[in-house]
């Protein structure tokens, strides 16, 4: 899903060749090679896929703490994607931007589209497959609005996801069943009910929320509080 | 989901009270005792929730065969539910009445909503819980042509389900979760192309089809016939 008014930015100016950095302002640290920031590797591919018509230098402003659980890599792979194809004519298709973002992010968390595909689409999407990437667009509920905890804890996607166990009990698997195809309904229908109803994840919260210190009494709180959903 | 042009026949007489089975026309032997038989049974749970304003003598048409997979009982539920509301003013929502066949549904097959619910809405639905039944209609794709194959096996529903495992690898859980969300995105689409793409069941099938001799060479000669999915 994408959120709207919080993001990385970044800026593409043609060179002769190949891709650099020029500047990275962010309160955290960032690498700054070519080879190791999302946004330059999402770059070289695009410019690969259009026939290498130049070079580009970049600037980013990294609006998203890397390691919140916000997708900061993804933000910068689809930046980068975006605006190196912008730059040289915006000849590429969407689906050819997220598979540029998705394999740069596949290179520093693994090869996951759903950061990736909603950061260049909008809205929520669905991922119905990642090799290749196949993403649904789904759409967007108008009434939610997203209040985002970031603590001071970095978890990197990579670390979390191998947190999860190999197997799901059969009864779990039902339930994220139903309830992912339900918050795929209200994102269609635009039904703000249902998505709330369906916001309970029985698989990745019961153990990645001990990534976090504190997590059920947040929920906790911000459910007193008047929130209709915490995840 | 709700196949048109193959069902059940439930018809209902007002009685001064109770409820019985004055006949059954069907090809299998299906059970007459009231207690029993899942029209019957619905038709006890609607009549309680209406007041019990009276009797009802039904005449039940097997259309559909037993331990065929089709939801042969939960048809006969649904029709039972249907026609002794229907006989007695039409008082019961579409929800009063799915939760009584479901009620029903579970004295012999276990407490599962999916055949009940899309006999008494039609088209597709997503059963988003059991307990208490909640159910979402999907809607239904035009272009899409069923051809239902019925070996003379019998499977019942309970025997079925108890062969699955009780738990599932992480990988196919994911894909499940991909799958059934992309198949309700087709039915509110009316998508045939994703609907087709996403007919791949990772967890039922390649253990239910051990009950079906012959399921992997029938597929074949489906798909090679020109079939889009097989299932």
């Amino acid at each position: 899903m994408a959120i709207e008014g919080w993001g990385d930015t970044v800026e593409a100016r043609r060179s002769d060749s190949g891709v650099s950095i020029s500047e990275i302002v962010s309160d955290y640290p960032i690498p700054k090679s070519p080879e190791a920031n999302t946004a330059s590797i999402a770059t070289i591919e695009v410019l690969r896929e259009l026939g290498n018509p130049g070079g580009v230098e970049l600037r980013i402003k990294k609006g998203l703490p890397p390691g919140s659980g916000l997708g900061s890599s993804a933000a910068s792979a689809a930046g980068g994607a975006f605006a190196c194809n912008y730059l040289y004519g915006n000849k590429l298709t969407s689906q050819q931007l997220i598979d540029a973002a998705t394999n740069a992010e596949e290179s520093v968390s693994g090869r996951y589209a759903d950061n990736t595909s909603a950061a260049i689409l909008g809205s929520a999407v669905l991922v119905k497959s990642v090799s290749p990437v196949e993403i649904i667009r789904l759409g967007s509920i108008n009434e939610l609005k997203l209040i985002v905890v970031t603590p001071q804890i970095k978890v990197l996607t990579k670390e979390a996801r191998a947190t999860l166990p190999e197997k799901i009990a059969l009864k779990d698997t039902v339930k994220a069943m139903a309830n992912t195809s339900a918050v795929a309904t209200a994102f269609l229908k635009d039904d703000y009910n249902l998505f709330v109803n369906s916001l309970e994840d029985v698989i990745s919260e019961p153990i990645r929320k001990k990534l976090i210190p504190g997590y059920d009494r947040i929920k906790k709180a911000a459910i007193y509080s008047g929130a209709d959903g915490f995840i």
